[in-house]
């Protein structure tokens, strides 16, 4: 009963797929410890003196120096102070280990920087170095997150205390054991049948020119094909025949630690019905109005625009931090004007 | 430095990905309710009024008759219980609302059945109706199973309780909102460099000749194709080059309510050093071999042969309603002999 998806669009978007591209926050390459190791509180503790430590504060903010994470020697923290240490692991090449901290009163004795929204440190992220930096942060951040979550246990409501290095905890009340986890996230660019519009939302919050793709999280009992429909007709009302999983993205920056499994999609219905109660509009976007925003979000993310277009109707996407960008760019890359009409 | 992988094979798995093979507990078809509805308890009051309900006890069984899950007309239930109730949705035809039951006394009127592991049900399923059946009782499991990890509020160990008819908890003490998660699980069928080869592993409750393909949990702070790497790094000493998603599965029958996201995997590396911390042996496993495991476990499904193999050297692998069977199954299939050497 519905559009039928132009002839190639399926073998295209899906040779699209599965090339991994480089998200940020991802590639944090760090070696965990074996566990025989992360149970022994004498070798952790040892690891902590000679470690690197990244600070964050209460609201899970990162200690930062010139726009980057600043890792501070142990030796530098006032150690009098509670906090959370997570060993994260040894970096390849065996320099120190590096440990989340989080008290900002850890920093007690003065440290030349600032804590930082770690969204604000994205775009400042440049070269292998830089990205391996902030994946690391977000890594930290997603732990120290969790670890803020399940100070108590849910079955039982009995205190919990970290162990293994902050890579468990275990309740006192009834010895359950909680593991660090993430939320996974369907997140997904939907392309019409003719392959020509990808279908675009803008959140109540966000400004009138804000659109990004439509995104939502998993339900317990669906797989990942099954969430990006699901999310896609309660949302927009529009019906998706493909899902394809192109790539996906730890995201350390939303109100839980996130896995964003981001997909494309082919729907084979063209009216799109937002659902007013979840977004504030719904609609396609052509390549050249996507174009121009992908272009555009990429200068503000190098810094050559810091100031949105003062036109109040030219699109405006996410920065190209969000998988959402990446998504987007990947459609447009797509030679899809060579496909049969 | 790796092994170079047999030319055209990336390109062959390539193209078993993103299929979306038909999973058992996949599929579950449900519409849930607008939140508006979900927000009114009168009108979630009717609807359970008019509703079947398949009754849970403690330990997660599934209330089940003649091998199938039990739907009850919920005038059949004791009320008087104290229970946990979860609106699963209404189905496609418009019937009566399903609704999950948390608690076996509902049953103290006496109804004929009894309490199975879902996972017992899974081989019993046949045809869509019962495929159906199978995944929305998944679904009721796992939202069961959330539940009774959610009672209390991790953050400030306050009491929670239900709202949304299920869809979510809210905490009387700190007035946060917890919502049904599911935790992001890897599961791969890590191929060798010629393609003739595929390595599995048997963890050490197992019988001897039980194997199956290495999974784990995802970390926080790690992408899909990461996560894969890493555990069969850590599990099984072997290095992997590429990662391709192939499907994924909702898995109620297991520690927590799961989302099994399949990969196929190109080893770089042929010499296996399994982790006997984590597993108890860890091998490659040639064509042949896992044809005749493949074909008995399929027998074994059809209840053909309820009996396992008595030769003690023969392979036995997952049953069909496992993700990793179709993995292997999806790999046996493909034509990598027809491929360049």
């Amino acid at each position: 009963m519905g559009l039928a998806a132009r002839p190639g669009l399926r073998a295209l978007l899906r040779a699209l797929c599965n090339r991994s591209p480089r998200h940020a926050f991802a590639g944090h390459a760090l070696s965990r410890p074996a566990d025989s190791l992360l149970d022994d509180p004498a070798w952790v503790d040892a690891a902590m003196r000679r470690s690197l430590c990244l600070v964050f504060d209460s609201q899970l903010h990162c200690f930062a120096r010139g726009g980057a994470p600043a890792w501070l020697p142990y030796a530098q923290l006032d150690r009098t102070a509670e906090h959370t240490a997570i060993l994260l692991g040894d970096d390849a090449a065996g320099r120190a280990p590096l440990f989340a901290v989080g008290s900002a009163a850890a920093l007690a004795g003065g440290a030349s920087g600032g804590f930082s929204p770690l969204r604000s440190l994205a775009s400042l992220a440049s070269g292998a170095r830089g990205a391996e930096a902030l994946a690391r942060a977000g890594q930290a951040r997603n732990l120290l997150h969790w670890h803020a979550r399940a100070r108590f246990c849910g079955a039982c409501g009995g205190r919990t205390a970290a162990r293994k290095a902050g890579w468990k905890r275990e309740c006192a009340g009834c010895g359950g054991e909680l593991f660090p986890r993430v939320d996974p996230v369907v997140i997904m660019a939907v392309v019409s049948a003719d392959g020509e519009r990808v279908l675009l939302a803008r959140q109540p919050s966000w400004p009138q020119q804000r659109y990004s793709c439509l995104a939502g999280f998993m339900d317990p009992g669906e797989t990942l094909e099954e969430a990006v429909r699901r999310e896609v007709q309660e949302e927009a009302g529009v019906s998706v025949a493909e899902v394809f999983y192109h790539s996906s993205q730890p995201w350390p920056c939303g109100p839980s630690p996130q896995l964003m499994l981001g997909a494309l999609g082919i729907a084979d219905t063209d009216t799109i019905t937002p659902n007013l109660s979840e977004v504030a509009d719904a609609r396609w976007a052509d390549r050249a109005e996507v174009a121009a925003a992908i272009d555009a979000a990429r200068n503000a993310s190098r810094g050559m625009d810091n100031q949105r277009d003062p036109n109040p109707a030219t699109l405006v996407l996410p920065a190209s931090e969000a998988i959402a960008h990446n998504l987007l760019a990947a459609w447009l890359e797509a030679p899809i004007s060579s496909l049969d009409r």
